[in-house]
């Protein structure tokens, strides 16, 4: 079947590098949905406002890997379990799977029909993601509480405290935001490296920063 | 972008009439996800057993109009709101949408390893259905509480009482299933004629009924 985008996605991150592994860790994180010609119209989004989530079912599109249908990944290997144990593809959120489909839920900040747009919070989404679909939220359907969430539940996150230079609010970017973004850890799981000097583009900045233990060093904000 | 089916959906409805029209309402509705060759892999299922939904991402198979991009329909006549009232297509689950993608949790009641296949509780796919991918559900971002579900909270569903014919369990058939799928209301919503006479297929039996007020009585149920 034969998909088009109906939309794409206004983040501030550029590149992959950064981004929360799942949506709504980040309360703050803004971006915005843009609609594509022929799709741009106030009546498809008409009634949305009554909804506080949405869903978005997006496409991987940084992962050329996820669009050779030839090389089919059974398994892969969660940063949530070290990234060297194992699992069926079809029972984790990795982004290396078949047909390439991400799917998050999204709080919805502003609609705005002139555009039109809707800002949202919480998105796990890159810069100029593409979007097939848009649905509303529907607690009774969706929400399921205190049920069994696999490796999920048994390994949890640690989060890391962040450090920023004195200067770092001269910067304009909100500090809040970007520490909950760096306390997530968005190194690859296999390293632990107090010496690497990792590089993340935020919110047109490149924030230059080092983990050492549980505590992560901002060395630098710079414009991008 | 192109994607293809990983698995189809074995269902007790062959057609579209009948079927819940979210997921979740009938519990007691078992399918099954069948997979496809090529994605016949025990690995990829590997650790699904440790989740208690999953997120089933498929195609409405059974509606035309969704596959035609031309034709595309800014707004949708839920059934909730009585089947006249306009909202946006992105405000709603119809159907009939851009790209035709459905977005169910449905909950695991088995897995087969050696198919592989899932039996799954509680699905609103019909019989054939492609499904193009099933991600674990994961609670602390997927589990939203209180939160507004617009005109779904507004407009509450009306059930019936259902009334079966005194041989009914002669059919085989699981008559608590069977009336919890009828309670429902299949009709249109634009219909309320207590003369019509409706025939549902399920589980390979024509269920024949008719509807007046609030009591919808099944007349018989014959093999198919």
């Amino acid at each position: 079947m034969e998909i088009t985008p109906i939309a794409y996605f206004k983040s501030p991150f550029p590149d992959k590098f950064g981004i929360p592994r799942q949506a709504g860790l980040v309360e703050g994180l803004r971006g915005r949905i843009v609609f594509v010609p022929g799709f741009k119209s106030a009546d498809a989004i008409r009634g949305l406002d009554g909804f506080e989530y949405i869903w978005l079912i997006w496409g991987f599109s940084a992962n050329t890997a996820s669009t050779d249908k030839t090389a089919f990944q059974a398994t892969v290997r969660p940063p949530r379990l070290g990234g060297n144990e194992r699992v069926g593809v079809f029972a984790s959120r990795s982004p290396f799977r078949p047909n390439g489909l991400g799917l998050s839920s999204v709080k919805v900040v502003s609609i705005d029909y002139d555009g039109p747009s809707i800002e949202v919070d919480g998105a796990d989404l890159m810069d100029g993601t593409p979007i097939y679909d848009i649905k509303p939220y529907v607690e009774y359907t969706d929400s399921h509480q205190g049920v069994r969430s696999g490796f999920v539940d048994s390994h949890r996150w640690e989060s890391l405290e962040v450090v920023f230079p004195e200067d770092a609010s001269s910067s304009g970017i909100d500090l809040k935001v970007l520490a909950d973004v760096l306390s997530l850890d968005p190194r690859p799981k296999y390293q632990d490296d107090p010496l690497k000097v990792y590089g993340m583009t935020f919110g047109g900045h490149e924030i230059r920063f080092k983990v050492s233990g549980k505590v992560l060093t901002v060395l630098e904000i710079v414009p991008h």
